[in-house]
């Protein structure tokens, strides 16, 4: 790459690519559909090359998002937020052109959309098999599920597709088998639902569950997102290995000082943004730098951190252990906490190998 | 106004003009010059706000943002970041047009610039008195200060125009009081860098002794950002009270939970950013929620609050203590963390009156 003349975030193009591959790959094997989660990306281009890899269907979390990509032909939609009143212009006009999926909660919205829908639209119930986010519960809410199910049957334009679990619990994990421990309440409740609602479909969502197994009992689809980047809190949940992070963030040096052993790096709030994930050591951090070897493969410096951000400086300690991250750019390769929130700050991303700007939808 | 269809960013226009009056007529009275950090706000049009009330100098954090307000005829702009050299050919463009000063902490900077400068420009020295995040320590590295003082005597391209104080720890205070104990350090340095450096001007950043005091010893020049809009940290601070704050997110609510006593609102880390405060209480909280008076004077509901985000999600604790701030739109207006990063976050801000869009800047 020529120069930086400010925070970059790096693509690992080939790496974005392998990650598609791999999860299109296993969903084809263990006989479940990939509607992949957009929202990480919120790219055209990155958009395209899952449909390289054979995906029809996606997945984002706002109706600007769905159009966005309805625009470069995606045709088959889920918006994976709870569905509410003031968005229904906006469903109308997208379900004119192609087919949408909704999220809801209570057989008061069947009602609503029934009534106020212009064209058709699928619904998935949200369902909650103990995270306790949004949704409803399957262990204690099952007179809702009921009502719902029994509030869609006689719908015109309100279609019931199925569930839609994402437990955000498997974050909070650290390895394979507490992965699966944790997604385990959602097999065993998709099994519950299966055996109740035999036609309904059964989509579910983190990306934690869909890296670690290969096989998804009950589950009819399957919805990751954060997997097409990874980031540090997939490789410190135990989802990846750091030679899959796709998603880096460039960060010039500003100033370095010897005496406190660290340096100041421009990489604030607005380009890492304040999500914190505890690293191995017990330190709670924004990001972590990372080296390449010969083989452009990052290795993760853990000895060395963000330890706070502020808008644009962000602050890495002991330096001297991350001597190899500093690149001949006089710059810093940062793995941040979060991607999907990392992905959101910039207005495009650049390729690591040819310095190209890939574009990527920006704000709402 | 007429309908929400998401998250909106809402100005209450008003009270931004009040903010940016009373700031300019206390540095007029305090007989400092007022340049005030646009990096808060990013908004051409509010920047106006600011020409009409007489400013004529302003600070921001980047080349980029320089280059926004250059090409609304600001032509006097401090870029309040450590300069670092991957920026020279932005500096070099913006030299040419405008007048520029920039932040410095090594003799090696004042080289390099006088090197590699096409234009003349203008530089502070930060200066450090406690806060410890970036710039030159005014109590241990004199010998730093004095070296750049030498290296800029010689030059012709480099004006040494000053020292330049931003302290955080004014924002981790709780009242006005603590404010200005924390500031003294500034004001004492400040005296000191007087005495060895008389010709040398000084500059000072923070909103919350901008705030609070009412003359500011030994300082040529205020700049701060914040005070612009104000937010909740502000308000836990003491800088200010909520009446002042100008910024809100106003939330559509998306589910809610009588059974926990929440709300799940469209109000997420892409919209409130990550950022937390500690209120009264003991909570650490994203944002609380507001209701408005008959006199559209904001007031805050401390007993509700945002526990926690995920990207679109934002989950509001203790809704029944919250019932007043649920607008007859379904929305709730949400006092975020920190005004700066949620600023960000938005493509524009909406007038609260007119619900007519408001332009900035978008992203870097």
């Amino acid at each position: 790459m020529a120069t930086i003349q400010r925070p970059e975030a790096i693509l690992r193009t080939s790496q974005v690519i392998t990650n598609i591959d791999a999860m299109a790959t296993k969903a084809k094997r263990a006989g479940v559909a990939l509607r992949p989660h957009f929202k990480t990306h919120q790219s055209i281009p990155i958009g395209r090359w899952f449909r390289d890899a054979g995906v029809t269907g996606i997945t984002v979390s706002t109706p600007e998002m769905a159009a966005y990509f309805a625009d470069d032909g995606w045709e088959d939609i889920t918006i994976a937020f709870p569905f509410y009143p003031n968005q229904i212009q906006q469903i109308n006009h997208l379900a004119e052109k192609i087919s949408l999926r909704l999220f809801i909660n209570s057989p008061d919205q069947i009602t609503y959309l029934e009534k106020n829908l212009d064209y058709p639209v699928a619904v998935y119930i949200e369902a909650d098999a103990g995270y306790g986010r949004s949704g409803v519960s399957v262990h204690h809410q099952t007179e809702v599920i009921d009502a719902i199910v029994q509030a869609a049957t006689a719908c015109e334009k309100v279609h019931l597709h199925g569930f839609y679990f994402h437990d955000g619990d498997t974050y909070r994990t650290g390895s394979a088998e507490k992965i699966i421990a944790v997604a385990e309440r959602n097999y065993n409740a998709a099994g519950e639902l299966k055996r109740t609602y035999p036609d309904l479909s059964i989509c579910l969502g983190d990306t934690p569950s869909c890296s670690v197994m290969d096989s998804f009992p009950h589950v009819d689809e399957i919805s990751p997102g954060n997997f097409v980047f990874f980031d540090l809190t997939q490789v410190v949940t135990g989802s990846c290995a750091i030679e899959e992070v796709a998603l880096f963030i460039e960060a010039p040096v500003a100033q370095i000082q010897p005496d406190k052993d660290r340096a100041i790096l421009h990489c604030g709030a607005v380009h890492c943004s304040k999500d914190l994930i505890t690293i191995p050591g017990g330190h709670t951090v924004y990001g972590v730098p990372v080296w390449f070897d010969e083989h452009q493969k990052p290795h993760l410096v853990w000895e060395s951190y963000l330890s706070s951000l502020s808008q644009e400086h962000g602050v890495l300690e002991h330096l001297s252990a991350a001597q190899k991250a500093i690149t001949d750019r006089n710059t810093i390769m940062i793995c941040p906490a979060h991607s999907c929130l990392t992905a959101n700050l910039f207005k495009e991303y650049r390729d690591d190998q040819s310095g190209q700007p890939i574009s990527k939808r920006i704000l709402s």
